[in-house]
């Protein structure tokens, strides 16, 4: 039943913001978007009037979103014909989340439902998404809790010698057993995670496609990202970012270990990044523009003498210190350069300030935080503290 | 080396394309697509003349795309007036894959490159993507051998009582240190997989979105496929229905476990489907009708008397019996009612006769195989036979 007053809301919420752009109503047809406004992800398209019932025709599987949807008008995905008369009418204005639906679809769409016009519908899509509510928040928070867990058991699985990718195959377990359903989703076509990224020393340097401080190195140029073959060394900073999934719902954390002993440096740079963390964080309220958290998180890098190699190596730093996080990882809003908005309560936020160190690899750290009056509350409730390795093995 | 070389034939297989229907160019933007014609995923675009030179346009990372790319005139992402004159000119016809690419994609290229025509070549692209090289086949080979491995370990890590996630987990996590990707691209806009389906039992009977004959519960209703918290439970068969990936390469290959004893039914339906196999593949040659191999399966189905569970419950059942494999998970062609093309040599195809048998779950074969002129070659080695595995654990 929350779920179901959940999707009500979500929807009056929707034609609410229909109305004000004067359109007839929105055709929901993306999985993630169709999830988060019915109930289902299964295969088929939700039509929402500006005002009344909405419509939810489902292809595959029919008994399966009948379990899971609280769409109350749910029926067999129809005939192309019979859809004409179904979906709007012509002359009217219909809403599309064009920066995800495949120039096919639209192709598809002007075929069954002529003389309506298509409107791009993605930002208010991306905004209605960014707030969330108590329900929301609380899965968050309880992927949170969960991705916590794992963390924490880090130092009983790692063995020294270990390759990045042994360690994540490690850590990628414990989390799928403890209910991560793994598949993370992205918004922008061309971004891809394959649960998170974990890297140890110099693998940090490989510059890559992903919208981050780091990408790593990965396992081939098709998988460019995350963890590599390469072994874990020594008295190197290793960063374990990883994301959890409960419902759909991400969490993104970031924590780092040395096997060894931690140098000065690794030490000044993450001491920097939690002093970021903290003055950001009392600062994460209704209101506060994004574009200056960011100014901020660099001020107090520059202060620092580590301005350089802030969030990336000179030349490919990344301009932003945070982003949305929710049912994709690249949710609104970004805290970044140019990015002159608000923020609004409960918008929920992965802060992830970084440095590069040069001869080092990757130092930072990264909590989800819910924006509240008092400050950001924490949803990611692990030890901030580096977690120090036995550098060797014990002799056998 | 036998990177560039793969990826010149490709680009010069494309341009024979383009100028048979008479386009000017094409532009590949999505990231999987430009890894196959540019040998690298990095966020960029690719032009590809009707003929000459390609040009390959880098956002991020360019350092990494010069480490990866085979093409020789690659530059930093220009200025959208610098792109207007890089990409064509007003009044040509340039082509798109407008099967992926999103609404969002087209309008930005309508702006930055005015008065060009563009065309969908997504049948252009699938087709030549459908047959592969000898390189491609290998790449092919070697992930089936790799989890070939994963399956042969399944008894000694499989334990009574375990939940279907978690058996799941270490199935993953052994895939993982093989070396495999984990990300599993899929090009229809509504499909998704995250690493494979571990279904036991009545879990089987759980319709759902996924293209497949059977979808699993998935740990909620947000990511409803594969496997569940549900207990593996003693004499019902279970499937384990996994991918690995290898330079982006994906072999798909299912076998069936018995934890205790096999009932005669299982047995039957699971010797039908080896026998579909056997009928298959000896058919699976360069100009075999992919439609007529569909009806190949379902008539042994139907004489074997399992007709109505044949690839779904009666009702859900899928009208196909193999799918293409390579870069993605489903690539032409199929092997499905109404797909009345030739086979073509090099195709690479996974071939998966599967029933749902009423008050048991799933039983069936999977293997990825290489159309030629002898019949398919075998590309995922593993013993085809069901396992059986303890019903109970040792008392203690």
């Amino acid at each position: 039943m929350a779920l179901k007053t959940e999707c009500q809301v979500r929807i009056a919420n929707l034609q609410q913001q229909l109305q004000r752009k004067e359109l007839d109503g929105a055709l929901i047809l993306y999985p993630i978007d169709l999830y988060y406004f019915a109930g289902t992800r299964q295969n088929g398209m939700l039509w929402v009037p500006q005002s009344g019932e909405p419509l939810l025709l489902i292809r595959k599987s029919l008994t399966r979103a009948r379990q899971e949807s609280c769409i109350d008008d749910l029926r067999p995905f129809p005939s192309s014909r019979q859809l004409t008369e179904l979906v709007g009418r012509p002359g009217q204005r219909i809403g599309l989340t064009c920066d995800v639906l495949p120039i096919a679809q639209l192709d598809y769409l002007k075929k069954v439902l002529p003389e309506r016009e298509f409107v791009d519908i993605s930002g208010i899509n991306r905004n209605l998404r960014s707030v969330k509510s108590p329900f929301e928040v609380e899965k968050i928070r309880h992927a949170g809790e969960q991705l916590s867990k794992v963390f924490a058991q880090v130092p009983d699985f790692y063995q020294p010698g270990m390759r990045e990718v042994d360690l994540a195959a490690e850590f990628e377990c414990r989390s799928r057993k403890l209910g991560s359903e793994g598949y993370v989703r992205m918004r922008a076509y061309n971004q891809e995670l394959f649960q998170g990224l974990l890297v140890a020393g110099g693998s940090a340097n490989q510059p890559g496609f992903f919208d981050g401080a780091v990408t790593g190195c990965g396992l081939s140029a098709a998988s460019p990202h995350g963890a590599s073959t390469a072994v874990i060394r020594p008295d190197m900073p290793l960063m374990v970012d990883y994301t959890a999934v409960y419902d759909g719902y991400i969490v993104d954390m970031s924590r780092i270990f040395v096997p060894g002993s931690i140098h000065p440096d690794v030490q000044h740079a993450f001491d920097t990044a939690l002093e970021i963390q903290r003055q950001v964080i009392a600062a994460l309220r209704p209101g506060a523009i994004a574009s200056e958290l960011f100014d901020l998180a660099s001020s107090i890098a520059a202060e620092a003498g580590l301005g350089e190699c802030f969030m990336g190596v000179p030349g490919e730093q990344a301009k932003f210190v945070g982003h949305g996080v929710g049912l994709e990882l690249d949710e609104m809003p970004v805290l970044a350069k140019g990015f002159d908005v608000p923020l609004q309560q409960n918008q929920t936020i992965a802060i992830e300030p970084k440095f590069l160190l040069d001869g080092h690899g990757v130092v930072g750290i990264e909590n989800t935080w819910a924006v509240d009056p008092e400050g950001g509350i924490r949803l990611s409730p692990a030890d901030d503290r580096i977690v120090t390795l036995p550098a060797q093995g014990e002799p056998s």
